[in-house]
């Protein structure tokens, strides 16, 4: 442009985003192309993509709008949506996040950027932050042990039966639950159950249990009614039977009621979300699963450990690791791989920065006003069923149950509604002395005059009997007292961010996990207040600006991947994985093919893959890959063969899990559906084809998408995930419903849905506006040139690195697709170096290693996405080739074989102050690139002791946690 | 609290921000009662503060709001906030702040709870942020220096004036100001130039100027009409008559134009608001100010400079210090202190992450969519007045404007009517094709046809001719072209952030300077919608949510003050001293005592004290001080009969600048009255008094206050302040009003107030949410706890270090009020050891310094405030009892004269790379006090050599800035 010349090309801010999102500019895409040979982004269509696979139908998403634009739209969306006070309860509450938390966490990529904490070393902020809230679990559950989270309350209670069906005694088949439990557990349970094979009976528990035979009994504590029941007799009643029993239990309310250990329960399973961590509409929030120390090695999700670093100091580490992504393929019983970090680590900050007197002061409003409002109810004349309670009430309103909700929603209240003549009535945190006299109007009638709270609250008793009360003290760790002014806490989390390394610091090079740019301005919708306090069971008039997105996002998901209808329910990858293999077991059984149960997988598959296969009850067989990495056509033939009768489906995943568009996926699709099979595609990988191939029209039946990879939604250190489906169009009745919300699956038919596999309707609905807002503004357009731009960075990296480490799996011309796999397995012979020491050593450079030892032992899996630019890719490459230097001088006997960088890495400041015997220079092993003098990453930890960790499990907070006091010299 | 009883003392929530805010709890307080021998909180009263000052009425301020409570009422309020699409122009436009920038800086209390950088080895990060900020200035204006902000355009033009008169050969007392400057800028001009005594000529300078005699010429780049005209023969016809020229310019036209520098103006002056900034309606905003290299020296505000550490490296820090903390006193030419860091650092991110391409871009497309608008509206019939502009049209529509105007607004936006013939319509950066689509609507009438935006975007030719477009590459430095992906400039601003230690981190205790808490939820409705996009001069009745927020703030600070009546338009506290003695001076001249011109000035008193009463034309005397620091009472009676006619005003700090409630405040007031003067309180240690003293009712005739000290504004690495001012009754009517904006002051009588003081009618408005919210969370009791524990805190500090270091300036009886005083000098003797080495060593603990050198050479001044947790000052006084030790260790020998700890302190990591020959260890070090190793600082330079910078002065950014590229190996 000629700087005399103002005149424009284009009068619009369209598209101007899309620079913004792909990192390299013009002239580095044109750099990075000639390295390889090419000078057009189109060419790498031609060279790297199968021409069977290439859409080249028009796609609807041809506007893009600017970032303005965008925030702008989602500003009136939320204005469609009316938030009322909500006394729906059922498991959701309305709550407090205090904004110091909103501001310095939620807000803050330090912390939603950051990745699974795999490389514990580079993430003891976090690390320490789920350590505080396993405490928290374990005191309030009074369990002995607690996992880092799980992804809602009601598929922590499905895990639970499947934890319960492999430890108890009994040879039960049968799965007992109770009838007071939120509807949306029950159904969850019901699924799960279901592929499994279980038996559930939904019961009342406390009405005896000796006419069952039952493994496992699961209880809702207090009871989704309101009621609490001392439930010491019902569990040891299921003991007798050998069963195990789990408490659903509401945290608020293990502030001050005894909690299920101290009725000897097996298993507390709950939701966090009311510690500070919004509704949004259904998600995302935290669920938790504690359990006694003995079925530790059994239990489902992460787990915090506390082990000790190179020297000697206390370290934090995941424990138990073998569940992760080694996941235990068909000897799994448990798919989960993402869980809800970000969540977990707001709910643990809430109970750090109120304390157990906070908490107790919140809880103890909560009830009183609770008590309050019966007793003004009780006055009007209607009878409140509820004796004992904490929150929730159950009113009987003969025939006057709807008349009454109405009348509360004119008033700005919702109400639950449970049938013509049950009300239940749920208070929380932010319920104040207004919403109580409000709710009285609501059930007042001409003549009553309305009662006085502080009358109330002097002569109302307490509705709790004393030995339902809970007697001990709870979060005497040191670390839940000392952050309890504003600057304490805000210094503590921010601390916490700096000892950690996120996107907001480097590159993430994680091969299959696409750590791409997640935007501010995709960011912004969640904190919206319309999206962020709506209650998902809210009635759907209300939430016109949710129903608005999800008809958006699918549309835009059907556009992308050619699929006709989607589910937004699952709400992790894993559970999109079970839920599009039951779709296609439903499909068969419908089809009078019920006897379809065989899942074909191939060998290269992520671990999940199998898992699922074996939750949605269906029995693996695995095809083998050629030598090239790519599925075995030829061993496909034969399977379908060997397995023609049974084969219920294919899953693959493509582009491959080794990075590559294998050639043959149409052919192999073709090969599935002729002998009767449906095709699953894993779309993990589905970055690398977004703008240029539709699944939904390839061959394809169903796929899931993870939307916190490919669709911009942040890691969150380890969760939220998305992970909903696609489906072509005979499947689509068979999409998720739910049981309290009608019409979540339009296309429903008489022969009915999978049932219901997230506890809310649309899942983790309130981020799908993170997703909803990246493709707004990329455009089909952008979204091809985003594509390209993440092969062309893989291909340049492997292109880059191709003359100092072997590049694993690239196709018949040597391309990667957006991904490449190092291959490292030599160096242990020549240099006894692993693929852990290089990732260790990455650290000193200031980087996050790439995928250890997946998909493949001993390589290294490299993933840029398109959101780094070739700065930041050749710092990592430079880093990589010094690497492969040092380790040369190993194969060379310049250093040493054991006291070397590799083996000592990372170093820490602690090093500096000793005195230096290494047989190395401190430049060398601090700064070996001469770089990051201005912003060096000091890692805190060095090399953490995983066999100490394994061997001492502990996972809990040590004594003297939160820092020490200074009492030197005052 | 019995656990077994969850009964509550309270249903509420009110007041539950007091202890979020203040640090230290229950327990705190009682421990550090303790040590000061009392039992109670309210002892301190009794203890310190003069019975005869004490408020005894009651507040009005008795409610208090829960942080939910407080949004909730803030986002009703700006609610009432009308937000139309602005075409008023004026100097003010609508803008995009870049959601990255917004989040990462904006939003991020690591940058704005950040100190002014005078402690420069933990400022780089903002020092670099800064340097951007000149550098573009530097290049968009052509000038030689450009400074690091200031207030506003128009109080930068008054600079410009008062440059001039101190650098220009004419001996005229005469400034010329364009009658086509935005009348703001007119207006606070004439006020400065009236109390120095000039006389300002508002002219049409380009009709000739050789009939005048003048020291200052003021021109508008593009005209406030939008026109743009070629400076070059009036600037020359002014530099003939001696003169300097100042041209205010638009930064964003000055990307296409030919630059002030190109037509040989002197003194570039603008608002840097369009880039990226907010126009909340008026502000804050980061004005600029830019000039020859030969006036370097008596430029006003702060530069920003080169210089290099104790390595050799590059580092960063305010040139030219001594106009600043030691500001000339009465030898002064400036007041300015504070200046617009945060808005700066905004508006300089904003250039970097668009770079020169795009700003053409977004210039480019502002210029053609004013032509094609243009274009348009002159085929509808009306007369396009303009002939050669940027984005500002001017349209002659005879006595129709009024009811175009209106047409406007029912149709979404505001035009600005200049008269009953003319209307003025400018564009900006968010102008999109909808809104000239709009304007066209709003000037059609029947049988007309709406033009076609693409015809005439073909076909309209540049209404600018190419001798006034700029032909030169601007923003060159890399700086401006590697952070454009918003992952790189993610990462750039938390790098930098990372650098400086701000209140995330650690205490700053400065004296006087009040770093409290800067809460989240304060901070929250600044990036409310409503309140960020309102244009100070919208018509009142769409702004009623911002009249709301005066009325309310308004009556809190007269309740709290016992003032009648405030004026929020002093947007810093050294322009609130200069409004409060102009107020003061108009008073006497309206009753006839227009002689009253000495101000009496203690010898204790701020150096910006005797500025502001020279630039308000007064006559400064001392008044001395007594040995024990405080005014001496007979000199105040020597001085106050020397000048007994002459007297206009005591300016008078209280608590005194050496932190003590002075016993004679009185008995001080009332002999200044008795002899016709009026006593100006300097507010800035208010913090001390709140909610236990009201300076009106005491004394005091006017104060300012420091609503970023003491109502909890976030400092923002040196601005932005709001400095209102309080007035007793008598006073009120000569409060500042506006020229474009009528019912600022509606106190106004025939007399005419003082004119008008900054740009925008409220000041800096959006940020009195901040102040707003604080009070409304802590209300009376709460403010009044918070001062109390600010003064505990204080004495805690004292008395424990009073066994290391001597305290200066006690009260009789040892007290000292929120702040004190250690006295360092005897050091120098001792052990060549001055406050600046104890101030770097605190760096190597971890801690910013106090206040160095001020009030007192030779000592360090402490201030805690509230906020703080007897865990941090525990912290920060075994730091200071260490020094202590170390300075011992010199004194007695062991420890060298020169090289030691205190001399090379801060130690930075490369020492460690280095062998290490100090004499005392690596842990002494760099963890001296065994704390810090999981969150040591490390200070990214050494100790920067103040002398090299300030003889090799450079004030823009090194040639290869803002990181290198890698080639290394690739």
């Amino acid at each position: 442009m000629s700087t005399k010349n103002p005149r424009l090309e284009q009068l619009e801010m369209r598209g101007s985003f899309i620079p913004r999102h792909i990192g390299p500019d013009r002239q580095q895409i044109t750099e990075m192309l000639a390295a390889l040979g090419l000078s057009e982004l189109d060419e790498l269509v031609e060279k790297i993509i199968p021409a069977n696979i290439l859409n080249h139908e028009p796609l609807k998403l041809t506007e893009t709008i600017s970032e303005r634009a965008v925030i702008k739209y989602l500003r009136n969306m939320r204005e469609r949506n009316k938030v009322l006070v909500s006394m729906i309860g059922m498991g959701y509450y309305d709550t407090i996040m205090p904004a110091v938390i909103k501001r310095n966490v939620l807000e803050n990529p330090g912390w939603y950027t950051a990745y699974t904490p795999y490389q514990a070393e580079v993430s003891q902020g976090r690390l320490e932050a789920l350590l505080n809230f396993q405490q928290m679990i374990v005191d309030l559950t009074g369990m002995e042990l607690a996992n880092a989270s799980l992804l809602d309350e009601a598929t922590a209670a499905a895990e639970a039966m499947t934890l319960s069906r492999r430890v108890a005694k009994s040879t039960s088949n049968t799965v007992l639950i109770d009838r007071d439990c939120h509807p949306q557990t029950i159904a969850v349970v019901q699924t799960r159950a279901g592929s499994l094979g279980y038996r559930v009976m939904v019961v009342d528990p406390y009405a005896g249990l000796e006419q069952y035979d039952f493994f496992a009994l699961i209880l809702q504590y207090p009871g989704c009614s309101g009621e609490i029941r001392d439930l010491a007799n019902t569990v040891a009643a299921a003991h007798r039977k050998q069963a195990l029993v789990t408490v659903a239990a509401d945290l608020l309310s293990l502030v001050l009621l005894q909690p299920p250990a101290g009725f000897g329960a097996d298993i507390a399973v709950g939701s966090a979300q009311r510690f500070g961590v919004p509704m949004g509409y259904g998600g995302p929030h935290a669920a938790f699963f504690a359990t006694r120390e003995e079925f530790k090695r059994s239990m489902p999700g992460r787990i915090i450990g506390v082990s000790k670093d190179s020297h000697g100091q206390i370290a934090l580490r995941m424990a138990l690791q073998t569940r992760e992504q080694h996941i235990r393929r068909d000897k799994a019983t448990s798919n989960i791989c993402t869980s809800q970090v970000l969540l977990a680590v707001i709910a643990g900050f809430y109970a750090v920065y109120h304390g157990a007197d906070g908490l107790r002061m919140i809880a103890g409003r909560v009830h009183r006003y609770a008590q309050i409002l019966a007793a003004g109810i009780a006055q009007y004349g209607h009878q409140v069923v509820s004796r004992c309670y904490f929150d929730t009430l159950l009113v009987r309103t003969p025939n006057r149950a709807k008349r009454i909700a109405a009348r509360a929603e004119e008033a700005g209240i919702n109400l639950r509604v449970i049938d013509a003549d049950h009300l239940g009535i749920s208070l929380d945190e932010t319920t104040t002395r207004n919403d109580i006299r409000a709710v009285w109007q609501v059930f007042s009638a001409p003549g009553y005059e309305m009662p006085d709270i502080n009358t109330l609250d002097k002569v109302v008793a307490e509705c709790i009997p004393d030995m339902l009360l809970r007697g001990d003290a709870i979060l005497q760790n040191p670390v839940f007292s000392r952050y309890h002014s504003e600057t304490e806490m805000m210094r503590y989390m921010r601390k916490l961010a700096r000892r950690d390394i996120a996107l907001d610091r480097a590159m993430i090079p994680l091969g299959s996990c696409t750590m791409k740019l997640n935007a501010a301005t995709e960011m912004q919708a969640i904190s919206f207040y319309e999206f962020a306090a709506m209650h998902p069971f809210a009635p759907l008039h209300q939430a016109q600006g949710y129903q608005q997105l999800f008809a958006e996002l699918e549309d835009m998901l059907c556009d992308l991947t050619g699929f006709d209808a989607f589910s937004l329910q699952p709400n992790a990858g894993s559970q999109g994985e079970y839920t599009g293999l039951l779709v296609i077991r439903k499909y068969h059984q419908v089809n009078g093919q019920g006897q379809r149960d065989v899942c074909l997988i191939p060998a290269s598959a992520h671990g999940t893959n199998p898992a699922s296969a074996v939750l949605a009850g269906l029995k693996v067989v695995v095809v083998a890959c050629d030598t090239n990495g790519n599925v075995s056509v030829d061993d496909l033939r034969a399977k379908v063969s060997q397995y023609r009768d049974r084969l219920a489906a294919l899953m693959i995943t493509y582009p491959s899990t080794h990075g590559v568009y294998e050639q043959a996926f149409r052919e192999i699709c073709d090969i599935v559906h002729q002998h009767g099979g449906q095709v699953y595609l894993d779309g993990a990988n589905f970055n690398a084809l977004v703008g240029l191939s539709r699944p939904g029209r390839i061959g394809a039946d169903v796929a899931h998408l993870n939307l916190h990879k490919t669709f911009c939604i942040p890691h969150g250190g380890g969760g939220p995930g998305v992970g909903p489906i696609g489906v072509r169009a005979h499947l689509a009745p068979f999409l998720p419903d739910h049981p309290v919300v009608e019409g979540v699956n339009p296309a429903k038919s008489e022969h009915g849905t999978v049932g219901t596999v997230s506890a809310a309707p649309w899942g983790s609905a309130s981020i799908l506006t993170i997703s909803w807002a990246y493709i707004a503004m990329m455009g089909a357009a952008g979204l091809k040139r985003a594509t390209l731009a993440a092969i062309l960075n893989a291909n340049y990296i492997a292109r880059t690195l191709a003359p100092y480490y072997p590049i694993l799996y690239t196709d018949a011309n040597g391309w990667s697709a957006h991904e490449c796999i190092i291959d490292c397995h030599e160096f242990k012979k020549t240099a006894n170096i692993t693929v852990e020491d290089i990732a260790k050593r990455l650290v000193d450079y200031g980087f996050h290693a790439p995928t250890v030892a997946f998909p493949v032992p001993d390589t290294l899996m490299i993933e840029p996405t398109e959101s780094e630019n070739k700065t930041e890719i050749d710092r990592f490459c430079v880093a990589m080739m010094q690497i492969r230097r040092e380790i040369r001088e190993i194969e060379e006997g310049f250093a040493d074989k054991e006291n070397n960088v590799l083996h000592n890495a990372p170093h820490t400041h602690r090093l500096l102050l000793e005195e230096w015997t290494l047989p190395y220079s401190k430049q060398k092993a601090f700064f070996p690139d001469n770089e990051q003098h201005d912003d060096k990453y000091w890692p805190p930890v060095g090399r953490i002791d995983n066999v100490y960790g394994d061997r001492h499990v502990m996972c809990s907070c040590p004594l003297d946690w939160g820092g020490t006091e200074v009492n030197d010299g005052i």
